[in-house]
């Protein structure tokens, strides 16, 4: 059944004008604007907020708000996108919005526009009966900078929001989380993230006369093993074992009768909530130390990106998601903590966060798409949950 | 004691003469022309060929010829220097050949024109003594390629005496082998050289989920550290134990959050004549396929410039020239096989080879000089040699 451009469900709608808007990170392409104004129409509060920083692009945000007082629950979510790659090996163009065969296709279509039209369909829908007095307020907080360094958006548009008032009780981020069906999986915590540097210094010298010099691979090499051995943990309920990588390992040395003066290998580290960010680097500083004995001249750089783990804790916030979430697929949702980082770790500094979305499996490739049967029903398990947060939080107030 | 320019003995005045003359590697720089014509004028018979190689520098090359029938001597060595470096920090220009305070400065002044000089000024006085029937032949070998890729040079040189009928009986190689004092060091053999690169091959993911990817670091550290901990020998009377040295190790990777596709390491082995280079070769494979078990996809390549060791066995050769070199400087020689490599290595498949020359402390350094009293002495020792060489073979060819 070909779609009807005219009779599209709101989600649908939404989706695909947002895919339409090129909005390549750090470019805003018209989505934020879009976005903004549909919500603005319904009767939302809608600032756009830029932020600056040296040495990254300035990026533009969006905070839309309706209703008054607590509860506050504030959707998460970002419409900038990864380019498109070879646009070339598409089926349809990547900001055509194409619909075939019940698929909708551009980039962003499952990370995350398709998430974000979703939710503001559920929140138009919710509004639209309840009217704005519906005993709490809904929030969206969408930022440009998801996709890129992460410095201009949501930490400092939660410091914005924070600092005009808005005080959040509870959110969803509207990340794809499901890796095959609707309904799967909701990211009820992140592991935390640590990467890091070892150098080693030697002295550079000719291969034929090594007492005149000290090659650092082996000193590194001893290092290396040491970390790469060491089993921190063998993770819990909620989270699995904490696992290191070494991602790099470099010398550059072209010359192959020259031994080097330094070698660098470079590690990351994705650990579970046993580790606090300082409990784990005194660990693998003392790995390091015990490795190098007393005569290894090396150093530990960290990269200051790191994240800690978290994992949420407010039971109310995730059985109304699954409770929605089973109404809907009828699927039992897996509560993971697995995966890679999301802005999720920033959020969890000021309210209860979980991750819900659409299915991830065309995420950053060619012909991402998104089943439209998915988006409504995304759709519909957004509404329902914000039917039984505000009902229940009603309830709690009584 | 200012030198007089008009006064210097020969070999500190061909020696001068061959520092004037700008011969960095590859370029000739007048410094074979000058040599020839003054050998030519000897009553040496001067051949200049030139050798061509694709995708390296033609590079001319002289040998020249007295005497006839056996024995036949040769002294093998090079004119083409490497570059200055920073000129302005050399107390003298590098091709200006000044001399003070007894000691001739300029680029190649050790390594070595200083030793060409030598030998031409003793070769010089032993014919203008004995006559051009003094029982034998001596050959200058000189190439102009010693310092740049080495193919143009004496390894086709040989080929080209050879095929002109040429048949050696033993060499010198003028190389600066004394580490301080003019007398400590002749060279009578070489380690091998030996170069690989160890290459394993993974899956390239992301850290998040190391379960996809297959990270070829670990395979990598396992294989590397095999090979660096294995003791290859003890070395024997004449040569140091075999050393080898991981001179690189390189993923190149940028990104933290990557587990990357493939891991290279790089190595030189110098090894002593236990070992032949195919002997070496299924050791190093047999300790990397044990370290390796089953599981691990990875493979080795060896870089096809490799050498044998050699150990030289003419006690007659190396008799000779320690006698000489005892008359001249009271010093008993040490017999060595440390060090680099040097063209002693491709020499040794024609005829018995050993090495002695300058004192090599300041050789490619800025204010590279030779102590004038050294190239007087080394010609000395030359002389002597020459007289002794061809006075024994008369006595063994009674």
């Amino acid at each position: 059944m070909p779609a009807d451009p005219h009779h599209l469900p709101l989600a649908v709608q939404l989706a695909r004008d947002l895919i339409r808007c090129p909005s390549v990170t750090p470019q805003e392409g018209g989505a934020l604007s879009y976005l903004g104004t549909v919500l603005s129409g319904a009767g939302f509060r809608a600032d756009r907020v830029v932020f600056s920083d040296d040495g990254t692009p300035d990026v533009e945000n969006l905070f839309a708000s309706i209703g008054s007082g607590a509860p506050h629950f504030v959707f998460a979510g970002h419409t900038d996108v990864v380019p498109p790659g070879d646009e070339a090996a598409w089926s349809h163009g990547p900001f055509e919005g194409a619909i075939e065969d019940g698929r909708l296709f551009g980039r962003g279509a499952v990370d995350m526009k398709g998430g974000i039209a979703a939710f503001a369909a559920a929140a138009l829908g919710f509004v639209r009966t309840r009217g704005p007095d519906f005993g709490g307020t809904i929030s969206l907080l969408i930022t440009g900078d998801e996709e890129g360094p992460a410095i201009n958006g949501t930490v400092k548009l939660l410091e914005w929001a924070k600092a005009n008032g808005h005080v959040f009780d509870g959110c969803i981020v509207g990340e794809p989380t499901n890796p095959e069906k609707l309904g799967e999986t909701i990211k009820v915590g992140r592991r935390g993230s640590l990467s890091g540097t070892i150098r080693v210094n030697g002295i550079q010298g000719h291969v034929a006369y090594p007492h005149l010099a000290r090659n650092p691979v082996p000193g590194l090499l001893r290092l290396v093993s040491a970390l790469d051995s060491e089993a921190f943990d063998n993770g819990n309920e909620r989270f699995e074992p904490s696992n290191l990588e070494f991602v790099s390992i470099d010398v550059g040395n072209p010359a192959f009768n020259v031994i080097p003066a330094r070698a660098e290998a470079r590690f990351n580290i994705r650990y579970n909530d046993l580790w606090t960010l300082q409990s784990l680097q005194t660990r693998i500083e003392a790995t390091l130390a015990e490795a190098a004995g007393g005569d290894l001249s090396y150093e530990i750089i960290y990269k200051p990106d790191a994240s800690e783990a978290f994992l949420t804790k407010d039971q109310g916030l995730i059985d109304a998601l699954a409770a929605a979430i089973r109404a809907e697929t009828g699927r039992v949702p897996d509560l993971s903590t697995g995966g890679g980082t999301s802005d999720a770790r920033f959020i969890k500094n000021h309210c209860p966060v979980v991750e819900f979305g659409l299915v991830g499996q065309t995420m950053h490739k060619v012909d991402e798409h998104v089943v439209v049967d998915d988006l409504e029903r995304l759709a519909a398990i957004y509404a329902r949950f914000l039917e039984s947060y505000f009902q229940s939080s009603k309830v709690n107030a009584a």
